[in-house]
């Protein structure tokens, strides 16, 4: 196991609430944002975490690429719609920002979606989804990102890593939450192969000769990711379709930049970033608590499903993540050491030093 | 090639509502389910066309297992959303109805969602997404279906194949249209190999064992699908998420059955089929105008794309269904000999006899 050092929760988002209030980000905003980030490692997603502080926030701030203020302005409003213009803000305000209104229009019209242009990275998908839950609502959050994926037949990248995030709430049982991204792994995951010096399963990506690579250096410098499926033969085509999918309803339906168009979160100049959001309040199409029985029906039978040989447990999606958060919350949340000195350079490049103190 | 007969497509589809006449469906919704089913071979999905016309409609219908009167009641109704109750009806008339309600209201409300419970197997999900691009709206439509598909780790099917279907109007360039069965094939093209004799790629079924198998009748027999992805490493999970998610959209939110309890097509009793449908109308977010010159823009890039060695064309989806459904439309649609017999078996078993002539 690679060394981690072990941090309490609050004190990891009081600091990434300071870096951004010094980078003049306003405090309430920036507890969002740091809410968000830390989220992301309690849930064991570390690759959308604090190790972004500065590569895809910290230093955009700093450089005038991110308006601070994340002055959302609305473009066109009506009782279940309404669409946003980011105003080039941090991706975790306006997407907070953003699926709230969506909530709250949908508690009086039982259904309402958000859309917004202009934004940033917003990190994982799944936290603005969850919004909807102590709602009594169906949350769903996508966002397009920059391009790293091949359509089937193509050589470059063409379509972002796009994620779907969808959360349901269940009753005894952890609620479903569905975040994925659209290809098979995303780059993050390449980038540890590349690291640890291990090669990658056939499949996961190809070279700049579009052919199927073990090496990761390949498909990050030149190469692509494929979408889930992988190739034509095991309907590729279907993740090639959902990652599409998720650009049009992101970014085309919002007026953000779509394709190659959408912006590195770490390069200059606006990224336009879109996201969508809807939020569907499950009481207009039965009672809340007819469906939540219903959600562990399902949940468990799913669980006491017969097993693959050597195989102990059925997971349902999100159960792990939850499983994380509740042990983090209060053991700490564990950061590997790239990931401790990432905040420490992020903190020396803003003047907010990380001298938190690990457990 | 296998062999195959070409018959006029509106000969085709009057012959279809005869027979759905003949069984007692009045006439206007007899149109409408020829209209779904013939709209399937047109755009080369013969697995749900008219193949099934006894097997998975007549016969029931004949053993009273169908109400051809498909008396769809509403459950729940508010400006934007709609829980119908199909009455046990016919799945095309039920899902051709509760869609035409949905885009109704997102005339008005800019967006609606209508669930249906307690209907039956309702053709190419992509018909009724289909629905909303004469209305410059966003179709979406989602069914479950009977336990065809293992969970992750799991060995028996506990999961329908249960498609996504979107479809976005563009400009000059074809609409976009997603119809994707969840699992990385879906169980009729399992049964075209086991038919022809050859073994399938490995990856797209399990046997009894939960082994991976070349043999399409194990699949068919004790075996299952495996969910879009495949194997965990290849992040069949995803796949098997995205099953459960268009099951908890269609089958528990609706209040329908819902996984193991969703009946087959073919056998005794009520299936309780669950539907999904969504309109999303695009002028309440920009102007359709610029709305559909990016849908252009994006779809000249994708095939723009540099491609793989040895390919010519990259394919945008629904792109290959609407240049055969335009061939068929003039020159008639194909239907191999089997779907010929299986017309000829239909038309005895109802007493409407099948005497079409091919062209």
């Amino acid at each position: 196991m690679p060394e981690s050092l072990i941090y309490p929760v609050d004190a990891l988002k009081a600091y990434v609430a300071s870096y951004f209030t010094a980078l003049d980000v306003p405090e309430i905003d920036a507890h969002i944002a740091a809410d968000v980030l830390v989220s992301a490692d309690l849930r064991g997603i570390n690759s959308h975490g604090v190790i972004r502080l500065y590569s895809y926030y910290g230093d955009r701030l700093l450089k005038g690429q991110i308006n601070p203020y994340s002055p959302l302005s609305v473009l066109k409003e009506s009782p279940a719609t309404l669409a946003l213009d980011g105003g080039n803000g941090l991706g975790q305000v306006v997407g907070y920002r953003a699926m709230s209104r969506c909530i709250e229009l949908a508690e009086k019209a039982g259904l309402a979606i958000t859309t917004v242009r202009n934004s940033n990275h917003y990190g994982i998908a799944g936290y603005y989804a969850m919004m909807a839950l102590p709602e009594d609502m169906i949350g769903i959050s996508l966002t397009n990102s920059q391009p790293l994926v091949a359509a089937t037949f193509g050589l470059p990248a063409v379509l972002g890593t796009n994620p779907i995030a969808v959360a349901m709430p269940a009753g005894k049982q952890k609620p479903f939450v569905l975040d994925m991204a659209t290809s098979i792994v995303t780059i993050g995951r390449i980038a540890v192969h590349e690291k640890s010096g291990q090669p990658i399963p056939a499949g996961w990506g190809i070279n700049a000769q579009g052919e199927l690579t073990r090496d990761p250096a390949e498909v990050r410098h030149g190469g692509a990711l494929l979408p889930l499926g992988g190739p034509a033969e095991l309907r590729g085509y279907k993740g090639y379709g959902l990652s599409l999918l998720v650009d049009l309803l992101s970014g085309v339906l919002s007026g953000a930049a779509f394709g190659t168009g959408v912006g590195h979160p770490s390069h200059r100049g606006n990224a336009d970033v879109g996201h969508f959001f809807a939020a569907i309040k499950i009481d207009n199409f039965r009672p809340v608590d007819e469906f939540k029985a219903n959600m562990d029906d399902y949940i468990r039978a799913l669980k006491d499903t017969p097993k693959l040989p050597g195989q102990e447990r059925i997971f349902v999606h999100g159960e792990k993540e939850f499983e994380k958060a509740e042990k983090y919350q209060s053991e700490g949340v564990p950061l590997l050491v790239e990931i401790v000195d990432a905040l420490i350079e992020a903190g020396k490049a803003a003047g907010v030093p990380f001298d938190l103190k690990p457990l």
